[in-house]
């Protein structure tokens, strides 16, 4: 089969590769029909992991299935499926609270594990004709008939949108109260698409690309530009002085200031700062235990000089770490189906699955206008 | 009346000052007969905040009804009465979610007012004869009958037994988790009982001065001598590995590493380390926004080299600040009054109120067998 | 002043009577602006309680302060302010967790007070020029300026949008899940309209009347029209035979067959029917401890032949009770502020004061269109 | 094998029955070293259900794997495992939020299965030397080392010890509040142990029978002794009139005067008026769809008149149905571990298998003394 490998920083090749067969009688096969790039894959392509090169990317995949081993009870030849980017084994101490980012059986040693992705286990990726779907009585999500027309936005349920409606729930976002949102990638859109679903009252979100925060915009969200002068004293301004009741960390570790350059505590302290005492922070950007690669010095061993005293005469909270998919992709998929929900709506660009190297690079350079690429292997 | 001022750093004595009066209709007052002191009193007699000089020190106070205001309701002359730490209003936006540590009204400008506190409003404290408590309806709780014999129990409801219960909710602790508590100074040790009393499987304090963990044990915890060898090893070794299920905070910025040197950053450090991926981290040891006085270049703007990246790679939860103490006072002063609470097991030296020098030097000093003093104004 | 007077059964009049005036130090005079026509009221109106003649009705009340009391602290003068139907006093063990509906102070015996209500104490209604209002700082809930162009909006604000809110609420409606509402009255659509806020999926609401149907499908429901065939059927079947995950009780003990016979029993059956195994059920409508005027022999007891073996087969939740207006009212009020809610949809008729006998009348009847009535007292 | 099987009303035999095999991939068999009767198993041995005769019995198993299929991941041969009461797939919709005693797939068309009951579905119970366990992996829970010591403890996790546990979690017993339980059955003193493990303040439990009653005192309650004066008088006093916090009901529908005549309403009402207003009521007693053998006109279709009037004006919640034994049973365990909990004390008598008719008996016609059977089919 035809599959997206990493060869490499800034590397990343379409070839052939073996297909996948069925290692367990628990597992499945599913042909992908799509598959996103997705700002955490631009980690490894940048070679800001420890990636093994060879290895299949992708982790937000949607298919048919087309094989089942004999254990499997609930997934048929022919479903179309949606898979988390989580692999969980569905009876760990973890998953059976629902904890499935952190599952215990999937990835030995650690605790969470993803398809093509560094450090989370040996699966391959999904940027690919065919993937092995392990535990699939419990990873596989089915999809009503109307995936036939709703594909590009079913296919968000691998990942962003659970992952920006987790945001949202980390922060505790209810019903009228106010919610910043730093970063308009992806993540941070799908973040204020969950926020104006659950009926938020004031949605602001922080970036300074004007095609991001124009999409900010099209969710329902005031769009803040960090370019046109401190985000937190606009943000201030916005909420009479207070800050705002939730706040939602959608940038991660490589968090830069005007200039591009990288200041790791940027977003964290102006999110302290931005969010009113007794306010909750929900942290979903990605940051690393540690980074060799990073300038900083406190980085490189994954430390960030915190505003610690402030957060904790705040009395605020904060909850982080991957999204348990599961929680989430059942209701989403209904609000899918209910034309409640329609996270397609940032993509930018589909491409067919030779063009991924053409994808990842302008995706990663954050060039005008690619906000989300997704891709169909079935299409040549 | 006789009443504790503080007169500059590590100086503080007890003087002849003018009785309280009603000020405003919802007050009443109170003759003081127990009042504490308590660790935090430790950071204004140091002189390591902004403090005004000639204030009256005190914030765990409990005492009798002299006089109430002519809008007062619930409360009469002669109720016996424990006063939360925080002075709280009852009827803000943050009040009338509970959030009572963090008043918006009784504080004007910040969120949060206390007795005899720097930085918390221009309330007197209770380490005098007479204490006039505002909002009196709202802060004071009615003591039984039984107070005669336990007020030595009752009184550890202004703050320390419902900030130690605070650390294990803000922890989640639940029946049968595993739970480690840095810190067996008073609140440490109140978050040890308070994690017995929910029913916390394995409850581990740690500490390196040995009659505090001598109380620990006598709790129901585990000892973990930190001069014995990395306490989050001896964790982790009790915990199969895996970490306990929640960590609690009682220390504080001043936390030192065994050599006495303050190490800002240590203890929640280890605390990200010996608990486990999706634990829940309660942090009530005080954290300053700024702090002048330290050596650490970042601690003195506030900022603490926060080994972030393992913290969100485990996916964990934090949650910080002063306790709300009405959220817990009336259900603790039940299970002392069942029997099924005896904070009163830490206090070990019971003096008049001329003695507080002498309590304060000793207390400060950590001098040995000193783990919690009360004083009895009402006695000379 | 001029008031709503009750007379006795069916019988009420617009009369001059004494006004209020300030009773406590906590209380505050508000010229009433607008007040509302409640379904409760009709209870009282159709003489099914004991409601004593001579008082003034009416719990749903916006108007202006004129008047404060000298420990009145946070409202003044001016101040434009919705009064939750609840009185409630800020303190007592329920207030101070935030259940403001089962005050214990207000209504010395009992747990709950109301202005203008048969046994929820002595408060005289604001269906009239003037009120007294006790306990004001905790029970007024301040307007933002565009009240002017709102009022109709916030007035929704003292009762049936917080109801409304707290049936979904009860219920446990999150984004995506499907809910069944029972009854399109006034509160059953506030109870669709909050539904809707919160992201909901399927929202199905269930009645016979044809004009408030369409309200309901104007707040997004799907409409179950009851005299077309088994409600209970026509939910299972858009359900996929599972039964909505949440369910709504908004009508009250005096539920009504097709042919308008009551039979008490027959929401709440259904209600059970119609919602899947491990669903929860929030119940608002009304139900009486006793009430001697009823037909059958278990209402006149209170008791009703509920289906408790299936309910407790299918392992389902119920709460139940009037609504704490305060837990809800200022997240609400934002809402409407921010144009995201805007419950005056369901006002069919605004009359004057002296039109009350008119209004209490056409409502009562249920006559066609009389959806929700509200009353200018300011207006002659 | 030797099993106990199910013959008709008050017949049960031991018999020879065929050994269990392997019937899927994700089976393991279990040699079963102690099973309980149950207070749920007279309720088929009574033959007041639809039991069909040749079925084995038992749904509380512990014992030893022997045999595993081949899709078994995390348990093998010799593991000593407890089984929950319920089968449960793991992966339906109800199993991933852990409400597993609803599984959506064990027993098609229903919510929820079990071992050896009416109505949920076809599988064998375990009072017999094997048993056939299906999602192995998902529903066996793995004993520690002390099990040879403890069994007897750790048996009482696969029902009652998490069932009495469930009745407290849905009355929101915490600390400090509390609770009244009605019914000292085994459950019943189940929920009392749990409630003092879980630091209540007042732990109230209701029975007729004097053995049953010092049990409960021996797990920390007050026992009310419901023949020595109405029961609600007495919890009433004991709360200062206020009624307790909290209230388990753990009858179910077989509940009876102090005559001994079933009267269905009896326990329900009574747990209404003996909680307090806004209180939780947690209803773990079991209840019938429909009970034909019922002399009670109401009862027959499942009806109970109910106090819904009371329930609903003191703003009551109440939430039922069968345990989801995996919510709880791990920290369950981990407190036997700890030797914080000691479920075995309610037991009265240890049998062979043989012995099971003699223990049926007994135990139906609540025998002095005859609180609690276990058996141990591997002794003879």
């Amino acid at each position: 089969m035809r599959a997206v490998v990493y060869q490499g920083p800034r590397d990343i090749r379409v070839m052939d590769m073996p297909d996948p067969k069925i290692e367990h009688p628990t597992d499945v096969l599913v042909r992908i029909t799509t598959t996103n790039i997705c700002g955490s894959d631009l980690h490894m392509y940048e070679g800001r992991t420890d990636m093994e090169t060879g290895r299949i990317l992708g982790h937000e995949n949607l298919g048919t299935v087309i094989e089942a081993g004999n254990a499997v009870m609930s997934i048929k030849v022919g479903d179309r499926v949606c898979l988390p980017f989580n692999v969980a084994c569905g009876f760990c101490k973890n998953c059976e609270r629902g904890l499935t980012g952190f599952c215990l059986t999937a990835n030995p040693g650690a605790a969470g594990a993803a398809y093509g992705f560094a450090g989370m286990g040996p699966y391959s990726g999904g940027q690919a004709e065919y993937l092995r779907v392990p535990y699939a009585d419990f990873n596989c999500l089915k999809l009503p008939e109307d995936v036939e027309e709703k594909e590009n936005d079913y296919v968000m349920l691998a990942d962003i949108f659970p992952t920006g409606y987790h945001a949202t729930e980390l922060a505790q976002v209810r019903p009228g109260l106010s919610v910043v949102i730093y970063g308009a990638g992806p993540v941070g859109l799908m973040a204020a698409h969950s926020a104006a679903i659950k009926g938020a009252g004031k949605i602001m979100v922080v970036d300074t690309h004007q095609d991001r925060l124009a999409l900010a915009e099209q969710a329902g969200a005031i769009a803040i530009d960090d370019s046109n002068g401190d985000c937190v004293e606009q943000i201030l301004e916005l909420t009479k002085g207070e800050g705002a009741d939730c706040g939602c960390e959608c940038v991660g570790y490589q968090c830069c200031d005007h200039h591009g350059h990288e200041v790791p505590n940027l977003t964290m302290n102006n999110l302290v700062k931005s969010v009113r005492a007794t306010g909750s922070l929900g942290v979903i950007g990605v940051f690393l235990a540690e980074d060799p690669g990073a300038h900083d010095k406190l980085a490189k061993k994954g430390e960030l000089a915190f505003d610690f005293g402030r957060f904790w005469m705040k009395g605020q909270r904060m909850a982080t770490g991957q999204a348990n998919v599961k929680a989430y992709n059942r209701q989403l998929r209904d609000l899918i189906e209910a034309d409640k929900a329609n996270p397609s709506f940032i993509i930018s660009h589909e491409l067919s699955l030779e063009q991924a190297p053409e994808g990842y690079k302008n995706f990663d350079e954050r060039n005008d206008g690619w906000t989300k690429v997704v891709m169909k292997p079935g299409k040549r």
